[in-house]
């Protein structure tokens, strides 16, 4: 079977869907794989690195004849809609955003999976997109705060006297705040964390940070992501977190639910309150924002405090950021795999759970419900 | 005495010479603190902030009555001409190139200090703005590499597989390079360094980094900086070193000879063999640059790699470099005071060392073969 790696088109996007060195992996299960040109050109990947490793590099024709199209991105609903029936798709697709591209899929008879929907159960951890992409994400996070952060992250000893470490705070603890959290102590910084699940607090102080603890209930939800609260506690989340923002020199914060609006965890106000040159850097601004005002992609100054809005940040670091996602995909598609065919077999929970599309029908209650609203 | 800094005006310095912090240790020692307005603003530090800590502050008139004027950058040959016979000038003074503030000063009869020319005695340590300002440019010359590179500086185990660490080389082990060393390891980057001194090799084992040994003999200089080498024993040292830059992720050069132009270490067809989206950080690029083709201030593609020359770096962490250099300058001015007074005293061989001009004369004879020169 055909398994097609396409370039990707969307802005920003700089992530490619398989890298050279996996695909060793899919040729030794029987899989013929197909690249199209310049596939790798961001994630620092040439053609010829493909061909090497036992890919076969194709022009704009690459879909023609695809079993399986892998991307990091939706694929466009033009190209779902030429897919033959029964083909396989493989990629982060919002399925309650992304309806155009669900309905296309749906009409072509494709077999769509959506990535983020791979269930967060300890065998499906090698398929789990969000975290190897969030592990990116919150590396990046501290990097460029750090690049755009007039003092020293480390304490500094010298003869000319004491330098004393940043003070970063870190907004939710799940798997990009804990990647942020170590990245900022490697530094040397001095780092204090904040999560709404009390369960963050061990693995906050495990990596030598500070965990703050605020007078409210703990809000453990369910697959390790928190629970969404109502605005009167949100508020006052707010207002109790509002000191520890102003006594920071750096801000992270990476408070996501999955499929919803981020919860707004910092006010205007209390940026305006930080020391001059602090940096604030919000790695939900895509999904609305964790701090009032951020805008993804965009570096605005709010008082005294540069306020940066991640967007798709994990593209930033396209190598590494690829080499995870490809591994993620490569392991799915090698789960539905024998004897050189790729077969989703729905009664494994990990393929029902991915699995957006099948068979001419969509198949979770909750996208059908978004396609019929939208 | 009224001890005077200004605010600087050169295109690219954010640093100022005197923070809040310091304030008191002048005025401790009866020593009147005027700040012009504006000085500390690039290094977040506003104008109440000064006052707060008991100094007054000015507005552009702010040398009128200056008995000692402190700066980053030199001052203007215009503003040295106005100072009173006897006032005194402490800054950056790259006396052989700065040929016009130093006829100023001399005919002015001003007592111009250079750090640059403190010796680099044990009792002189906190006063080495050289180095103070070198180990800010080698932490934020990693900085900088990291936030570019398209991959992760540590190693990163995760269910999506391991990520092997980023292969840094530093080359110059001196301050900046040390420095460099440390940031790297922190970040958790695999680093080798190189130096023509061999003394350089247990400080850069100690940092846990390894020692580059090409088959050349050491340059062993004086003051702990590299003496000149000649051009065939130089193309033979980037011949050498070719291959350890080609194998390398992130290059961060750092070899610096004082008052001379930096010895090229890397010829533009090694940063060619790099690996696609390698960095390269010329921290030397100012002084002619230790990476050919580096320009300061410039980001340019070199084949696979980015090429960074650097510009002012220390400059670009305003807050702390000011921190720094301004230690180093108040422990300059106490030294030379008492009861009040700030009264050089040209027998004590750190005074003796970074006067250049002083009663209408100047004072060391490589600088007066410069004047004539010019």
């Amino acid at each position: 079977m055909k398994v097609v790696v396409v370039a990707e088109t969307r802005e920003h996007e700089h992530r490619v869907a398989l890298v050279p060195e996996l695909v060793a992996r899919l040729v030794g299960a029987g899989l013929e794989v197909v690249v199209e040109s310049g596939a790798g050109r961001h994630a620092m990947h040439a053609d010829s690195a493909y061909e090497d490793a036992g890919a076969r590099v194709v022009g704009a024709d690459a879909l023609d004849g695809a079993d399986v199209v892998l991307s990091v991105q939706p694929l466009d609903p033009v190209r779902v809609a030429a897919l033959r029936s029964g083909a396989i798709t493989a990629s982060f697709l919002p399925a309650t955003e992304e309806t155009d591209v669900v309905r296309a899929a749906r009409d072509a008879g494709v077999t769509a999976f959506s990535v983020e929907l791979v269930p967060r159960i300890s065998r499906a951890q090698s398929m789990d997109a969000l975290t190897s992409q969030a592990l990116v994400a919150g590396y990046r996070g501290v990097l460029v705060a750090a690049e755009r952060l007039p003092r020293f992250f480390p304490l500094s000893m010298t003869a000319a006297g004491t330098v004393p470490p940043a003070e970063v705070l870190v907004l939710g603890a799940g798997v990009a705040g804990l990647q942020a959290i170590a990245t900022a102590r490697r530094l040397g910084a001095r780092v204090s964390a904040y999560d709404v699940r009390a369960a963050a607090a061990e693995e906050t102080r495990s990596l030598g940070a500070q965990f703050v603890e605020l007078d409210l209930p703990s809000l453990e939800g369910s697959g390790g992501y928190a629970r969404e609260m109502t605005e009167d506690r949100a508020q006052q989340q707010r207002d109790l977190l509002a000191p520890y923002v102003s006594a920071s020199d750096v801000l992270i914060t990476t408070a996501a639910v999955p499929g919803r609006t981020a919860p707004l965890l910092v006010d205007r106000t209390a940026v305006e309150q930080m020391r001059t040159g602090s940096v604030v850097v919000d790695l939900a601004a895509e999904t609305g924002g964790n701090v009032e005002g951020s805008v993804p992609g965009a570096e605005l100054a709010v008082g005294p405090a540069t306020l940066i809005g991640g967007r798709n940040v994990p593209s930033q670091l396209p190598v590494h950021a690829s080499r995870l996602y490809a591994a993620n995909l490569v392991n799915l598609v090698l789960l539905m795999t024998s004897d050189g065919k790729v077969t989703p077999d729905l009664a494994d929970e990990i393929v029902d759970g991915a699995c957006v599309t099948h068979d001419g029908a969509v198949r979770h209650e909750h996208v059908r419900e978004a396609l019929e609203g939208s």
